[in-house]
């Protein structure tokens, strides 16, 4: 099924995300022509090599000249700079997006920068995994996942829809939501867990009365769920923590609130209190499944994965 | 592969890790004969239609009658009562084992009711899902996983290298270590994840600022990872928080004591801190992988079973 939808695409920041959405323009046909642009001519060559784009420069603003969409893939940290460097070079009525994780900060750092006769669309696909770089995209990444869109107040609504074609023509289904609620939302179901996975996978790598290789030999118990999330890229997960702070700082603090809570019934031995919580979590986990955000196999299907037959 | 390595097996509590048991002794025929028992009737009937053993009862002392392996797989919290169940009816000589996620309260629970004359080894098999019950088990869950065993003072050498021989069996690697050095170490790689996980589901359950179904929807973000812990059985778990309180609670505070520390790193902007801690956590996950004890596929492989080939 080939759709061209747009003339010209420019990719600024070819990592697991950017070289996923070249892949799946590519396997949809959905642009005349991609250009791909990335800071470091080591990544430009393995983009190059991995047959990504039709052109390839480390000059983002040569990049972006002539492309009817641009789409930035880069550290949130790093979304103001590349704004800068792009916006003599773009065309007048292109579409200039974003794949940050957070959102508020994003706006704040480009939009300055950006001309009035761009049409700039902040985004967010929720897909992903905890690997980076070129080598670690794929065309399927963003199938049945959610792509979360902030629209500005001057946004058109022609550019929009035109934008939001484009996500569902990568898999996604598309939401719009103000920038501040996708903050707080994300905060919650990404920012959070990736945190807190951080702060166990840290806590075990610092304990003496249980050595290093112990963690490791008996992870299967429940701590390896934890380390996937706790590999994942740090650059990106630096920059998401200093970007969207107040919305994390809020989640932290429920969480220690409840966390002394529980804690509180350990010590206490409130068993009641306790199972009610182990009970009421269970459901979550259905709906989640229900909803198809998830796969309905014990342990993940790595069980499945491992033996290859169904557990 | 046939090798029978008891006359008469009798399994006390026939749910995920029972009825795994009860197949992998079937699948190697490590038994002469298998006895099931379990506290109601609605089990034991299910143990039956599954054609789980030879014989059932929901009488466990005359379940163990002329047992020289028994095997007690329910609630921590239960295996006192279990013990002085079955105490009286124990052949001479018998293995009696378990397979309790503490240690230290479960010999403190069972030890005083326990005749001489057997040789009690509590065990601990470092394998399990999320589900319970008979339906729920299979027979490759032990496969390339721990088991502990915590052997006592008086524990026999060559009844212990028998247990042994059996969980190899089954498919595990065995170790053995001190209770109490168990229950620290599980603490760590097991109980806190848990404890940690339905917590954040707990949390995500309460706020008012974000709905719960955005929480559904976008779950796939992060959240999710830690919804599969947090769907685990609630009795059990309430047992495992009432019965290793001690390592709990200081693994507990050392994990608020971190968390409290990335905190202020986040407030105060420290990104160095944050790549700092978020780098050294990687590796952990790299020698988690290289230990066989995961599967080395992103997103834990859930994407290659998704769409039927790798990622
Ligand atoms: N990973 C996920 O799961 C996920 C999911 C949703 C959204 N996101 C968001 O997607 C964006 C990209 O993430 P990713 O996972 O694709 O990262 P990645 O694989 O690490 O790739 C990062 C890309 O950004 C470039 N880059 C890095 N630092 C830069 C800087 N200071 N200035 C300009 N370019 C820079 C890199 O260029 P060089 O290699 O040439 O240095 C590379 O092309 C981030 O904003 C992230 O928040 C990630
Ligand atoms: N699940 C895991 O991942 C895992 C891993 C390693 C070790 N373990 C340990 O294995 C043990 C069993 O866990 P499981 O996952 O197999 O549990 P499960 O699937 O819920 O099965 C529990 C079994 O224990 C019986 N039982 C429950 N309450 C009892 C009571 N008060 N008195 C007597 N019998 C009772 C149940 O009988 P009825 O159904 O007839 O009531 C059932 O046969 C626990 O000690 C747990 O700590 C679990």
């Amino acid at each position: 099924m080939s759709q061209k939808m747009f003339e010209r695409i420019a990719l600024i920041g070819i990592g697991l995300i950017g070289s996923s959405i070249a892949r799946v323009i590519r396997r949809e046909g959905l642009a005349g022509e991609v250009v791909i642009s990335t800071r470091s001519e080591a990544t430009l060559k393995r983009a190059e090599e991995l047959n990504l784009g039709d052109r390839y420069t480390t000059d983002a603003a040569q990049a972006v000249e002539g492309a009817d969409l641009v789409i930035i893939s880069v550290p949130v940290g790093s979304s103001g700079a590349v704004a800068e460097l792009i916006a003599p070079a773009l065309m007048s009525g292109a579409i200039v997006t974003d794949v940050g994780s957070t959102k508020a900060s994003v706006i704040a750092q480009m939009q300055p920068h950006l001309p009035a006769n761009v049409q700039f669309i902040p985004g967010h696909p929720l897909a992903g995994t905890e690997k980076s770089g070129p080598d670690a995209g794929f065309a399927e990444l963003f199938e049945n996942r959610w792509c979360i869109l902030t629209p500005l107040e001057e946004t058109d609504a022609t550019a929009l829809e035109t934008l939001s074609a484009f996500w569902r023509a990568c898999g996604s289904n598309v939401d719009t939501m103000d920038p501040q609620h996708h903050d707080m939302v994300l905060a919650m179901v990404s920012h959070l867990p990736h945190i807190i996975a951080y702060n166990i996978v840290g806590t075990a790598d610092d304990l003496q009365t249980v050595t290093k290789s112990e963690v490791i030999k008996y992870s299967a118990s429940g701590f390896r769920d934890f380390t996937r999330l706790a590999a994942s890229d740090p650059t990106m997960w630096r920059d998401v923590c200093l970007h969207n702070k107040d919305a994390i700082l809020e989640m932290l603090s429920r969480f220690s609130e409840d966390l002394a809570s529980l804690q509180r019934a350990i010590r206490w031995g409130d068993g009641d209190k306790l199972f009610d919580l182990f009970t009421r979590t269970r459901d979550v986990r259905r709906s989640i499944i229900d909803a198809g955000q998830e796969i309905d196999s014990p342990d993940f299907g790595r069980i499945a994965v491992k033996s290859e037959k169904p557990a």
